[in-house]
């Protein structure tokens, strides 16, 4: 099996503030939900459009390829398919993505990113602080509709490397984390916001799976997130007989800060190699890829930033200590090696992101941020072409 | 003295609808004068802004300068300032490109594409089919007041390489070519249109001259663009006593084309090292640089375009003759390298362009106009990284 060398066209059909902050200029929202709210119909309409057919384009898709990447993994929200207004749907964009992959060589995982209520209340499930999809059934079963069509688009496309069923749904640890850092602008919203459970997602997996497979050919992979549990689906990948399934798993060393690394590139190694253990052991079982990971962390960015809290949502206190820029090219390098070796322990990955739209010149603020982004990290030599 | 290898950031602060197409979607307008009427403000504005903070950012500063440019030759419009209603400023956007400039390494040339009724015609002149600017004292005088407003801020900025006071300034031959190819949707509006002399240009680059080193030191350069007319600057040079000032000049295969070059590559490389003969001679008397140029052309576009003529304007008739990698890459390299050998006789150049929101795939009328970006053409291996 080929390694998956992949990126993620993260921000590009989904919003994240932080990503493009231009998007919001002029208005309060911190998500996709409140900007459509808080705009003027025409403007959220052109500015979404805007954004959409110049993010990502044609361009990219050569670039992505010559650089080495094989695969992109392409975050979706649920209107794709424009039935859910006021947002835009963006279907043609991700057909024209499939013309691009398939001309120059790329797959495509399809991640279905947001559900409607939420199944994190991070920004990128569509609205901040809010997690209460799990709880209506009927929209349950409305993101079921999405896969299905999804499968039913796509499922033939040489271009297709699978269908991701849901992103980082919020299991308890990581909704203890959520509801601390994202507050719901509107609290009767959250009121019904709670953690999603095991047992709900082992039933809601198995469901989309059986769902999916009516239109999937067996050669085109489902993908399951972990819920933020990694250690929590032996015995569920054991007891089903699926066919061509992986584990996603997403880790970022922002998380291993919260959870108490010190905040140095050797601690940092130590971490992603313990964690490339685990990937061997749970890959006897499911095949594993990281579908997301990153080069951010709070050492490069030369000040604790509490886990990754970015500039749109708090000013940092404190002197920035910045590196010099053989010591950035060091230390990602580094960090790029050691996170790749362990997730090449699984089936390979998908660093999030390709690309940002945030300007670290002019706005200081954004220092380290960059790190982020595979293009700037590739153009910046922090990471070796020959190491993808 | 360094040898200027540029790009032009062409399609970003002055619009051209065949580089990003998207923003004329649903409306007739050709360019940006009719866009700002058909749209409603609040959309054209987005449209505008959208497009600004998408189109180049902080990372092409990073790409463009990672692949071996020195310099970006930015075109900029009349109504940079914001003082022409309804058109929206973009002073701003100016001011970042030099803080990602000197961040990075790059000089930029500001070049100033429009003037108030138009200099050439061009759907890149800002107004299609109309060229009375020449006619209207007051706005001649407009024009030099931008110019020394960007004096006046740029002048002392490192990252200053020059201004150029106005860009393809169309006299007789290139008027009459573009009386046929560019109509005006309002008649009456052409009535004046006359092309501009060169008696006229000769005054007017003499009062752009002095009006300019007001402000601008005399390590900055001033650029004069030859009005397509290159062997009729030798007098204007030897007779004024300028410092630091450089004669552009524009040549496109497409041009050599429409004088009647037969459409091989054999052919062009002919018309291009004949050229750099002349460019030999008159760079004796001032430095020159090729401020425009292009990989484009009908060979490798498999059909003749008539000079250029693209999608947005008429549909090919005809069979498209599809080259196969392998000539696409030896073809567009061996017309790189007879350009840039042809430009080196002066003192470098400048390609058209580094970006273009097209897409080859989806809209297969597109094929053969990547070859207008650099970006697209590095990544495709038809310009020798070690040939810029």
């Amino acid at each position: 099996m080929i390694k998956i060398k992949g990126v993620n066209l993260g921000g590009w059909l989904v919003l994240e503030k932080w990503m493009s902050p231009h998007l919001f200029d002029g208005v309060p929202s911190d998500d996709e939900y409140y900007l459509a709210q808080d705009l003027p119909t025409a403007v959220y309409e052109t500015r979404i459009k805007m954004h959409r057919a110049e993010f990502i384009t044609e361009a990219d898709f050569i670039t992505i390829a010559n650089r080495g990447f094989n695969t992109v993994r392409i975050p979706v929200p649920y209107f794709i398919f424009g039935d859910r207004p006021p947002f835009v749907g963006c279907i043609q964009e991700l057909d024209n993505a499939f013309a691009w992959a398939e001309a120059y060589g790329l797959k495509i995982l399809i991640d279905l990113h947001t559900v409607p209520g939420s199944q994190n209340g991070f920004d990128n499930g569509g609205i901040s602080g809010v997690c209460t999809w799990a709880q209506q059934p009927q929209e349950v079963d409305f993101a079921l509709s999405v896969l299905q069509r999804l499968a039913k688009r796509y499922g033939n496309r040489s271009g297709l490397l699978g269908i991701e069923v849901l992103n980082e749904p919020a299991t308890a640890t990581m909704f203890q984390s959520m509801s601390t850092r994202y507050k719901a602008r509107e609290p009767e919203l959250a009121e019904k916001s709670k953690p999603i459970t095991l047992d709900f997602l082992y039933d809601f997996y198995l469901r989309a799976y059986n769902r999916l497979r009516e239109d999937l050919p067996v050669d085109k992979a489902i993908y399951f997130h972990d819920g933020f549990e990694f250690d929590a689906w032996q015995d569920f990948f054991a007891t089903n007989s699926f066919e061509n399934v992986v584990l996603d798993t997403h880790q970022y060393l922002m998380m291993a800060e919260l959870s108490g690394t010190p905040q140095t590139v050797a601690n940092y190694v130590r971490v992603m190699q313990d964690f490339g253990k685990k990937i061997a052991a749970v890959a006897q079982e499911v095949p594993v890829v990281t579908g997301e990971f990153s080069l951010f962390n709070s050492y490069t960015a030369g000040i604790d930033t509490k886990g990754g809290v970015n500039p749109t949502q708090e000013k940092m206190v404190g002197t920035v200590n910045r590196r010099d820029d053989a010591q950035l090219v060091k230390a990602y390098q580094e960090l790029w090696r050691a996170q790749v070796n362990a997730w090449n322990n699984g089936s390979g990955y998908f660093f999030w992101t390709y690309k940002l739209n945030i300007d670290t010149i002019n706005e200081p603020a954004w220092y380290g941020w960059d790190s982020w982004s595979a293009s700037r990290a590739l153009d910046q030599h922090w990471i070796d072409p020959q190491d993808l």
